[in-house]
């Protein structure tokens, strides 16, 4: 029996993975079977226009897998209680993304039983690795094929060699490279590729729109949103509605500048209003419902949770312990946190929760103290700084 | 010989310092030497204004202490090269400064030979425990008197008391209780005392008088700001014109939420345009020139350095320690960080330095790679997935 | 309505707590309910004694609760997870014992409706402090009364005390002062009170009886020890049956070298057979089963685990966020492990287990590799290198 | 003008480097040019062996760099400082040793402008990308050749390969493959191999035939070793001496299970007297000299630091920073350490150092007090469980 030739393609509908699904097909021979996998970011509009141009493709096959909710409950679900933000900045969008569409492909291969699995990244990013990696763990008995890491065409060549193929791919000629999800959007382009330079308003696929100042509250119960203005929404939603709402802002547009898997520095413009809203109304909420221990220990595990996603580490078993720390610290995460939208940035005016620790029962800071009294404060002190005073005198002592 | 009476007053000028004064000196005999540690929140014209006050009370000297460079040199400098913010948010302006006061009240004291040493601090706040501890470590057969903090006065009480005294002590009735310094402005009071609730404008002592955008760059040597606009400055001046350019755009201001160190929680209002700028551009740097591993430990050191300075532990060895480290991660974080100022925000443009990593002769993100080739990656991506692909096998072979 | 004069007394039947017995109600008037906390210490014989005695004393009540299962379920358990040695040495067997003795006095205050609550502590030590922390947490309502750390009194002064009262408390006059409980025994006196020396044969109640190797097995579940030798067991009668064969070799000595919480530095000498071969026995489980970021993050998480067992803070909600984290690391945490044992040490033969991630199909290392070749290796170290290449480049061509 | 055909080898004498010498020079045209790097695992005995080895075969050169003192300057000293030992077992021996020698290797082969580089490494160990990743940061422009890995051969195919070319090489029909250095042997073989079992004596190349106890005392200064029962040494010769010393006792040997870098599992037998008994002897003064804070900080960041070395990350300027941050940490660790040499074990009996913190002025623990009163104590515990406190009452009053 003839060996499978059969092979699944990781497709979005741009020109790498037009190109590919080409080239795999007639150069190398493969029964190609697309999918593309939707992690919020396509709308369903843009999907029937991906469908139409599929059908102009040797395709066996292209299906749409919509991985939104699983996105939201695997992994941004886990970021958003970990207030991660890639060097403080970078809400992790296009990295936790890869990796739920890299897992959707693997399963989709093995389902249907191919004997290779394709996609369409370059040589010089974190994607080739967070696919790679992916497939490795999930499917290792499967073969991996990278036209475009391998060939290194120019963008040219590629729109040439479908022309002789009879596809007539026209690429916009877009300046910046986009990427739409659940989280946020990422925009690559001219400014980015060197050290200086903000993206033009014209780059971000959502104009600024709105001046007027608007308010908003979240309700957050367990760590997750589940109220927007008052309106109980399901998280899905709930960040798709607040996206909506502040989008038009400008509120979460940023560059982070970071070090790729590979060990190269990038920089990469991004436009995720709700992303940043929510993650900084989460983190205020802790910072009134949570101890000072587990601030500070949430904090340093969760810069490794972040780095390991976007290190497309997120199959190795430490994500899902750190996932049962951060789920058991959000047992007390639930109140209403109130933002205030201007353009191009927002102020969090404070939280409402039932688990609030400012609580006036126990003192006021600076003003008023009724749980204990100054000679507690002073032994409190002359204890704290014992090993200080103790190490001062020996040091002082023996230096001489 | 009669025992010293000697007692060192650190001095505010403001109510709480002026009845300590008055107090130390009528009602429990003290010779009442009163000490001012400038860390940069004073002007000329204050200290003149507060020298003219203490001479109207019943003290054995008034000395001013400018420490304003010792709180760059000691300090600030590290919580820079460790871009110290709290809870990701707040530049640590008043935890700094009040160990640096401590710090130079206990050597004034311990010059003088003072047998007593006092402060002003109340019992529901975290500087009372600082005082207490600096003195504790370098002063500690000194007795720490505490009027405020151990007779529990309200203001009227303490202005009915002076009154009496013949000091007309006429308090400015300011709802907001201002504290300045080099690293910035902090402000308390009526919205910050509840969970919710931004300050409003007048309780910002500078006011937000620019409205139209201006550049600036700032040039840094070995993590060190030494140059604005391209003008050479000492980091304590280029601080201070820092602030007076930044500061009237509104930039800055903002509200932490955070544990004091006695356990409660308590919100504070701050500005500190000068501080978030260089923070947020000497970061933006160091992205650049730093190791990915460098950073990550880096971060996780320096969330430890700022607790620290948080919690009066800044005479611990562990703090020279940690300053070695980052001394040594400053080597090569050189060069110019050009930053658009903006009413209430600011936008990192970018950076321009020698030691910057992204550098395109070694590839561009997402673009090209000229240092490895596609098969580099794949064997990459093979080997660092080669562990949780194990892992995979061996638990899917032993669950089923 | 009279105030409840009821109090409860943390009570051992030692000298000081049999002090506080008499003097509380003597000279202070309660009516002193003593409390007994049984955590694996005491056998029935010591507690037939402990009952003869307190039956001499003016006790209202004497109770004894056998809190050590509990004791294992909610502490020993996860300190085995975490394999917690303080300082690399210390199982921490009396920290983790006195947090689940003070719960269990202040659960019985609660209950009892006391107005007050005692223990013997003295102020130069650990116990006092966790003691007052944990009542309160539980019942900050309370009175803590601590009549020895408070009068300051001597070993002599207080027989005589006792005498006088016609208590004829015949001190053993043991040098060394011993705590035994289900995760070991301590012992502090003479040596332990100075820097240098060790502590002699007699000062350990179980003398070293086997000089013969002896080897042993033990089966571990999800983390769990479940099986010894072949034998089915519950945890807690595994690790007394585990005691009882090592005791002997005189295995599981040491001396502890460590911080108090109160900031001075202690020498404790203690002697764990059966703590010290599970948690090593467990380490090398895991070494064998968890991923390496697994290992490298347990590793950092435990040692704050048990750094704040230490220190009292058991009942901060941070500790059950990292106990998730704990049990969800145990997943695959199953197998045996094979122990040899000798006088004075023990030797660790490897283990057998399902979840071996050295499993000969993927390689066996130094000699063979299966998953893959010479050049995936070679790619993976060139990128893995990749930054220290770009630094090194760059920063030898700018420092030239 | 022909290109360079100058290639070093890295050479130690052993099957697979002799192999390499002659394949590379016959079947590959190079002009070899073999050095062996001694890290204090060779005696001239063994060197003057080497050499005559090396000179039947045909090689262009053959050098030995006697690296020890630099091994022992940049590495041996801060893993010392660190008290690294990987997985709390293993001192890194081979893994610090093997970074000091491609380092020795990349500068010769830089220094006499060779055009490729050559290593005997299997693709199934860690040494491979130690010399791939060093080569990479160090001469990136020199090709890297690796027969061993790329052929695949067994041991028989290279003697066979050897006759041939008319070299009679009989390997020592050794079951175990040995590694020495100054920071240990390393013994690899048949129970290595698997998970369980342990090294018979016959394995190790120093016999245990030291019955009778002895006494060594060792002091360091500022963390370094400087004299051994009193003798004052130089670090690398009193590391030579105390092996000499303690090795036939059998103390440190054990056997490490571990992860490579390069993801599979694999067990190392050691033999490390000298460096178990230093940085447990460095370990114990440390615990009486640093704070509390100064011992967790260097706990966490000694982790990565040895981590790092074992993934062959010592170049990554990170390792700069925290040896920074270790040197500082030393400045007190200055004192004589007592240890109890018995077979296979031996005890810490105690410390005696001027920066001792353990310093019965400041009190005795458990004892007697000075510095402070139990009222001090007393209010320490209750502000360090305000938090908890705290917490608790807002949870039971909401979760009713």
């Amino acid at each position: 029996m003839k060996p499978s030739t059969k092979l699944v393609l990781a497709f979005s509908g741009g020109l790498d993975t037009t190109f590919c699904a080409v080239y795999l097909h007639k150069e190398m021979g493969y029964e190609v079977h697309a999918l593309c996998v939707n992690t919020g970011g396509f709308s369903s509009e843009e999907l029937r226009k991906m469908e139409q141009h599929a059908n102009r493709l040797p395709l066996a096959s292209f299906e749409v897998a919509n991985r939104t909710q699983a996105f939201y409950d695997d992994c941004v679900k886990y970021l958003l209680f970990a207030n991660a933000l890639k060097n403080q900045t970078y809400p992790l969008s296009v990295s936790a993304e890869r990796v739920t569409q890299a897992i959707a492909v693997a399963e989709y291969a093995n389902a249907i039983g191919a004997s290779a699995i394709a996609h369409g990244s370059t040589g010089a990013g974190n994607d080739q690795v967070r696919f790679d990696m992916v497939f490795s763990v999930l499917c290792p008995q499967i073969q991996i094929i990278t036209p475009i890491r391998d060939l290194g065409l120019s963008r040219e060549a590629e729109v040439s060699y479908l022309l002789a193929e009879g596809i007539d791919y026209n690429p916009e000629k877009a300046v910046y490279s986009i990427n739409k999800g659940l989280w946020g959007t990422s925009v690559g382009g001219r400014e980015t590729l060197v050290s200086r330079g903000v993206l033009p308003e014209e780059a971000f696929p959502v104009p600024v729109s709105k001046s007027e100042s608007e308010m908003c509250s979240i309700r957050f119960l367990k760590g997750e949103p589940v109220a927007l203005n008052g309106v109980e929404l399901k998280p899905v939603e709930l960040i798709q509605a607040l996206e909506s709402l502040a989008g038009p802002f400008g509120i979460g547009r940023d560059i982070h500048v970071g070090d790729t898997i590979i060990g190269m520095k990038g920089r990469v413009g991004f436009a995720s209003a709700a992303a940043m809203i929510l993650l900084k109304a989460h983190h205020l909420l802790e910072k009134h419902v949570l101890t000072k221990s587990q601030l500070l220990t949430k904090d340093q595990l969760s810069t490794w949770y972040g780095h390991w996603v976007h290190e497309g580490q997120f199959l190795d078993p430490v994500m899902r312990d750190i996932e049962a720390f951060l789920s058991q610290s959000q047992q007390r995460v639930s109140g209403e946190v109130f933002v205030q939208l201007h353009p191009y940035r927002f102020v969090l005016e404070g939280v409402k929760s039932d688990f609030d620790l400012m609580d006036p029962r126990f003192g006021s800071y600076g003003e008023s103290n009724t749980l204990w009294n100054g000679q507690d404060v002073r032994g409190f002190a002359k204890i704290y700084a014992n090993q200080a005073q103790i190490f001062n005198q020996v040091s002082v002592h023996h230096e001489k």
